[in-house]
């Protein structure tokens, strides 16, 4: 059987992050790589990773890699919105590759945009392909993981789940679009004009977990509330003076009839240690039976992406063609061998 | 659309709760009941569950009712072995029965039975029915949760995870199996001789995540050790006096060249918290990242097992032919509104 043959676009720090995990796999190898930075275009893959690399450029232009017959999938890691990546994800479904997606609205492309998730669904199925959205967040921790919890219940009254991270690690523009280091003032501001986005995928997650459960939401309300810090913070890219911001308390609430059946917490802050604030994912479902999970630390979200992308390929190579989200698909795993083992076993 | 018809193999404690759960769902109807226990043959289903049922007897000879056109699936809640539950297996897929069954050693029949699973997946592919076990252990809490968990791993090293629970609410017969009540002495005799098993489901949990991983063991090795009470511990059922047995610690090391990959340990007793034991589920994987899960209270066997029996009717009704376990099948997910709803979203 010959090696699962793959595309990689967008070479960032996901789309790098994941190039490295497959070339370090048997089974598998990346065919072509497309990036349009600067920094990164024309220039030997392997180089730009810091590996010993296969022989290969990134190109530029895609046209010269996405094309029919040249790989079985292609693992898109370039923006985070549906309208963004829509017209990768039908060149390469015209081109007969499976499809592998992190930007986080395609985690469930249904709850923002109707329209485009039906043609894409129609589009995979005129090219006999499989598209799906996945990551840590969403793609897992607060929707997947959630549903699949509630596999041990007889009824479920409401949800609560919570995803306490550190920002720390990140970089500046992470430190703006949650409003790191923003007086309240500034904060409020950032939030009205749109610069201070918190969280990417509430919607995702909220109408996975209802599509799942049957439920069906009236309606979804998110809150986006600065995290005041009491005390001193500093990372490389920020410092937090007390009464100043040292992160983004992103709240959404989907209700049914009023009442709130789903409430998803994502407050992502700067050392929340300083404050004894303890990282964690906490998914906490009234029903019966109750349940009360605990992950702690929290999955770390960058690599928690990257392995979700990489581990679902088993999968999505062996679906039937369309636009399948991760309650679709055989729970994910840790594909640790030759992934061409777990291909031949049905 | 019609009714989702559902026949009860097993009216035990089991059986009946799944019985009154199908009941109380729209989408769904029990077009049969069968068991043969004294008590129940022959009476009129609701009164047998103490609700208002349906105008069905309880039958004690299959024959009348697993009959091909009859119903849509079987849940079959007999026994526990693969050997047990055979003849019922093979004469619900001749009648084109979907089947679900909460049999321990059906989660994953091929640990123990690959000659039998082979067959039996061949008789679902042949009748064009899909045949699935699940419970809560095996069947999600030791395997498919931990699998599912492996997915945010670009590396696992090793898998640990316990689940400790409260043997307080069973009767006479859990406690002559888990040789509660026994000295030390009797407890190892008891289990020198098989009548103290411990926990059934160890080898089929450690070869479905095996294989979901792609990982082959080289050796499963079980031990079962008594928990040795210091303090008194009293149920309506047992007595257990100092330096008496108060459960079982059932553990199992899977390993690779020697050493050891997986560990699954189920401490099973009565009155845990007389030693400040704390009920729950916990997963550690040793990896990248590494993940540190618990589930605290432990989620209830009982309720568990019903639940994903019942949750799992979608996915099974949507699989293709084939013995299918849990980690072939989409996500549980309860099923909280019409089922049918959730078969015509594809």
């Amino acid at each position: 059987m010959k090696k699962v043959r793959i595309v990689v676009w967008g070479l960032g720090a996901m789309g790098s992050g994941m190039a490295k995990a497959l070339l370090a796999r048997p089974g598998v190898e990346i065919v072509g790589a497309i990036d349009r930075h600067e920094g990164r275009m024309g220039r030997p893959l392997g180089q730009v990773l810091g590996i010993d690399g296969p022989d290969i450029n990134i190109e530029a232009d895609p046209q010269t890699i996405i094309v029919e017959g040249s790989a079985d999938l292609a693992i898109i890691a370039t923006a985070s919105f549906t309208t963004e990546v829509y017209q990768q994800l039908e060149m390469a479904a015209k081109a007969k590759m499976n499809i592998i997606t992190i930007a986080e609205e395609m985690a469930f492309p249904a709850a923002q945009q109707p329209e485009l998730a039906k043609q894409l669904d129609q589009l995979a199925k005129e090219n006999n392909v499989t598209i799906l959205g996945t990551g840590i967040n969403p793609g897992f921790v607060l929707d997947t993981l959630i549903i699949a919890m509630t596999g041990v219940c007889l009824e479920v009254e409401s949800i609560k789940a919570v995803r306490i991270n550190d920002l720390s690690p990140f970089g500046p523009t992470v430190m703006h679009t949650q409003g790191v280091g923003t007086t309240p003032e500034e904060f409020a501001q950032g939030v009205d004009a749109g610069t201070i986005v918190g969280h990417v995928g509430f919607p995702e997650s909220m109408e996975m977990i209802a599509a799942a459960l049957g439920w069906k939401l009236d309606s979804i309300e998110q809150t986006k509330e600065p995290i005041v810090s009491t005390v001193y913070r500093e990372t490389p890219h920020v410092t937090v003076q007390p009464g100043m911001v040292a992160g983004c308390k992103h709240i959404a609430n989907g209700k049914i009839n009023g009442k709130t059946v789903i409430t998803l917490e994502h407050p992502q802050q700067v050392r929340p240690e300083l404050e004894e604030v303890e990282t964690g994912d906490y998914i906490y479902v009234t029903g019966t039976p109750g349940i009360n999970l605990s992950i702690k630390p929290e999955i770390p979200g960058g690599i928690g992406t990257m392995a979700m992308a990489i581990n679902m390929i088993p999968q999505v190579l062996q679906a039937g063609p369309g636009l399948k989200t991760m309650k679709d698909l055989p729970i994910p795993a840790a594909v640790l061998g030759d992934i061409r083992d777990l291909l031949t076993q049905e």
